[in-house]
């Protein structure tokens, strides 16, 4: 006998979207659960996006969703520096939904690199050599290096497409100096700012996800309880190779199967 | 007109003792900073010593201390685990001090590599390459890299030594994998730490120690007074060229400076 869930993370790509496309029922799988009454918060490594963005991309493919119902590892990494680091400043290599939302939370942002305290990296997907250069003078001048997460690719129309590891891989080589600070899934950064969001204790939480690395991963490490979904990372043919501490307690092929499997899975 | 200072956070290596020397007046210096009523701990990078190994020391060298006043990132390291990560468990590479501070703060430790969620890396001084290789499989099976500290290298009787970053490069090197956590002076982790003890608001601390990296680093990110002395790690020839960021409030020739200038540093 197992305690009832009363609080869901879900992760973004590959488990809600992929790419520009829903994956289908997923907007169903998600109105069952409220219907069930349970707490949902979505969690994402993606960095390069604030809140406002990705619950603009919710709100496209029609679902219904509250901002603070959204945890980005942008929002993590400016909730810490808020937190613990409220006199110092930033410099940041990455996408512009970064910046906006470090800047959301009163992080103050360096007026140039040679001033920061920090450089936070994310992904960068317009990325000029300039900006790596800024990035290198930062760092050059003692600024501490931060990243939003650690991912080393993420799947795209052509494949796999270098992510985060990339950026950092360049300032670190450049710079001889290494991240200190990671704060995507599976940290401790992350989980506890979910269920912060949740109000519900870990052992009454169920993540769905897609990574094995990423969000089953943390599920165990935190004592929730896990569902891997076969719509992203994880290929049905590598479930017999995990090990043990890496192993969910349920397999869906989508999210979609929330609506026939939800009671069972739920109690 | 600044705020008296209350508490007073000291380094030890290069600040209080150089190898098996203690520094000439540090002991009286404690001992002043004692009769003035002031509150003070003991921050040190060493994460390869429990603070058992630490008081040890210090009583040898005829200092008034307890345990509590100190703190090591072997310490900050053991703290953050059992705070965030209750349910994990935890390989090693390092001497043998920071599996005793581990194992006295709960921390769980695995049996074998494979089962490790994490793998905590410090200074290895009788590192053999069996050592290297447990850590190498541990990460291989899915542990993720922390380190008490990440400073490159230490003084001793021949020079320069390797530290802690050496063991951290050696593991990623071979996993692939990146070190994720870090723990030392000058993170929040420690600052955070040493102000619980001290039980100070940082605005009335004074940090005293020999490194602009992590001494005055430390003391200027979260609001401290900050007095870098030049027994250790920072030579006279350095100072004109330290960043506007970098720069300590007062500079000592040796931390038994205090007994002569304590009244004007402190209030």
């Amino acid at each position: 006998m197992t305690d009832e869930i009363e609080g869901v993370l879900i992760d973004l790509d590959g488990t809600i979207w992929k790419g520009n496309q829903l994956i289908p029922h997923a907007d169903e799988a998600i109105a069952h659960l409220r219907s069930l009454g349970k707490r949902i918060v979505f969690v994402s490594n993606r960095g390069n996006w604030s809140r406002r963005m990705c619950y603009e991309q919710l709100t496209r493919f029609g679902m219904a969703v509250t901002e603070e119902e959204i945890i980005l590892s942008s929002t993590v990494t400016a909730q810490f520096l808020r937190e613990h680091y409220p006199l110092c400043q930033v410099w940041t290599l990455g996408d512009k939904g970064l910046r906006e939302e470090l800047r959301l939370h009163q992080v103050r942002l360096a007026a140039v690199p040679e001033e920061a305290d920090f450089l936070v990296i994310t992904l960068h997907e317009t990325m000029t050599y300039q900006d790596l250069n800024l990035a290198f003078r930062a760092v050059s001048h003692g600024a501490r290096i931060m990243a939003t997460n650690i991912d080393k690719t993420f799947p795209n129309e052509h494949g796999n497409a270098i992510d985060v590891a990339g950026m950092v891989g360049a300032i670190e080589a450049a710079t001889g100096r290494k991240v200190e600070f990671v704060f995507g899934k599976p940290t401790c950064f992350m989980a506890e700012a979910a269920l912060r969001q949740l109000q519900v204790p870990p052992n009454r939480c169920l993540i769905i996800g897609d990574s094995v690395e990423s969000d089953i991963r943390m599920g165990r490490m935190h004592g929730m309880r896990t569902a891997l979904v076969l719509t992203g990372n994880t290929k049905p043919s590598q479930l017999d190779a995990l090990r043990a501490k890496e192993r969910p307690d349920y397999v869906l092929d989508s999210i979609g199967d929330i609506i026939r499997l939800g009671k069972e899975i739920m109690q």
